[in-house]
């Protein structure tokens, strides 16, 4: 099959790779309807994160499920799935109390990596979630969203109570927080602050359900921020940068009692924690567990109430993936969808 | 009036000092029943802070109502009372959520300082609690308590979701740490798990609830407590000390989608954020709305359902504040309460 491997910062290649077979008695194997580049896939493309190996890319996944192993119960052959980028069994306690990022017997799905014509998923009944028939193709984009960028964004807003009444600070205005801006609005919120300086990410915040945008970072953000609220600070922040400034940044924009959610990856920063800690906010984030909100946004999106496809700004072939990280890296595109 | 003042690191002095007076039309004078030293005390005591003037010192306090100012309604001369280190209006919307450390109006107690005969205290409204009547003097070294060092850990224990069926680990068995273990135990928690080395201290936190002694620290006390929690961690967990040790060592003892309340003051704390964003936990804490529990708290010790008072291992007349801090400061005593 043909896959992207990265063989050094910036050196993205799509190369003829071994097909993937069942390891395990409880994987299945997908055929990739489309795939896409996430931004965290920036994160060794720029060499802050580095392998001394070649590595192939992707972790965000949707598909028709191939073949099954011989102890895969409820996933079927010919189905239409979505995944998370951490298979879960979905069956311990951790997975029962909703979070299956942290399911005791967890395994990253990137590891054989998904920007790829075909991917095995492990712990297939537990990580899969298949729609009610395979859905028309312009639905695809919205399907493959909710693997990451999707599920991401709006466990962000919920991390941070985003809801009816409450107004919404969302921090990044990239894709994961273009989607928090759709979660939030979802969820009912009053007031949704885009903090955003380029156009295009305003104008499809604003199409998401930002009701404000505001171009300020830092100190001068958070200033605009206190100025809307009376003084106290937004109810709930979604962080969906992570770096030391946008988290800081978030947190002063959270009234004392107020919720801040996460979603960031936050690889070097090291925190000031007094900041935090005289915030009285209340933090929650970390890795989304996407396969707890995946039925929730699968209906919508089949039901055609949300189209978080509309995040995807760059349409390439797979074998132009190279392009379509380029053009991440430079800020030309939000989010780039691979078609197979 | 007799006050304690502090000139440099480690140079407490007990001088005569000016009876506070009130200023604003909303302040009360008490004169205390008693006061005492905080743990947080000992950072200027240290030398972690600083000053280039002499301190009064002491903000935890309880007493008898001397005078009011003209626009006081609620307090009245002669009530016992109790109050935050923050003074707040408590009429706020930050303070009607519960959060009156965050009040638009909080000042600070301490200004003036409390280990004195005499106390301003301003926003007597807002910020004061009045007992029934006047308490018996075997209750006042609990009534003391609940101004900051019981609020605090019951604060921290609320934060960490202290309560039936759950599994609390307390780090730090400091004052603050062992009110945490009283707290968690009131709340119902199930299995309550105190990190502590010191023998004193082991024996006051299973007479307040504590059913676990865990002497292990750092990655030694994680795999303790992953051991007893079936490798997954804490319910909860209150982080009382203000350490980034100690703040990793709480961060690692909680489960996925558990609860950490954190209440250590984190003067100088640098916190690589990747371990809290993976923890998966919601974080909460910072300088405790005692306002908020007062009422609950101070019900309980007049109906003698608890007895706070116990963690007081060390009293002596005001004048003899110096050894108080020393004997802390050696940990020789877990809190010195001073009578006046």
């Amino acid at each position: 099959m043909r896959g992207v491997v990265q063989h050094a910062p910036g050196d993205i290649r799509v190369e003829e790779r071994a097909d993937p077979m069942i390891v395990e008695p409880t994987d299945a194997i997908i055929r990739l309807a489309a795939t896409c580049v996430c931004g965290s896939d920036l994160w060794s493309y720029r060499g802050v994160l580095s392998y001394d190996h070649p590595v192939p890319m992707g972790h965000e996944y949707a598909g028709i499920v191939e073949a099954v192993g011989s102890e895969v119960r409820d996933i079927k052959p010919g189905q239409f799935v979505v995944g998370s980028f951490f298979a879960s069994d979905n069956t311990c306690e951790i997975c029962r109390a909703g979070y299956q990022t942290g399911c005791v017997n967890r395994q990253p799905v990137g590891a054989g990596g998904t920007q790829a014509e075909f991917a095995r998923i492990p712990l297939a009944d537990g990580t899969l979630v298949a729609t009610p028939e395979v859905p028309p193709p312009d639905l695809v984009p919205s399907f493959l969203a909710a693997s990451d960028v999707l599920g991401t964004g709006w466990f962000g807003a919920v991390a941070a109570q985003a809801g009816p009444r409450k107004t919404v600070v969302v921090v990044g205005d990239g894709a994961v927080g273009l989607m928090a801006v759709l979660a939030a609005s979802r969820l009912g919120a009053e007031r949704i602050i885009a903090m955003s300086r380029h156009e295009d990410r305003q104008h499809l915040a604003r199409q998401f359900g930002a009701t404000d945008i505001v171009e300020e970072r830092g100190d001068e953000g958070i200033a605009r921020v206190k100025d809307m609220t009376e003084g106290l600070g937004a109810h709930s922040v979604v962080e969906a940068v992570g770096t030391r400034e946008s988290m800081l940044q978030a947190i002063g924009s959270a009234r004392p009692g107020g919720h801040l959610g996460y979603v960031g990856v936050p690889h070097t920063v090291e925190l000031p924690w007094f900041k935090p800690f005289m915030s009285l906010a209340h933090l929650h984030g970390g890795p989304a567990p996407v396969r707890q909100l995946l039925p929730e946004m699968m209906d919508l999106i089949w039901n055609r109430q949300i189209d978080p496809g509309k995040v995807f700004d760059l349409t390439l072939p797979l074998d132009e993936a190279a392009e379509g990280y380029a053009a991440m890296d430079e800020r030309r595109a939000i989010k780039t969808l691979l078609t197979i």
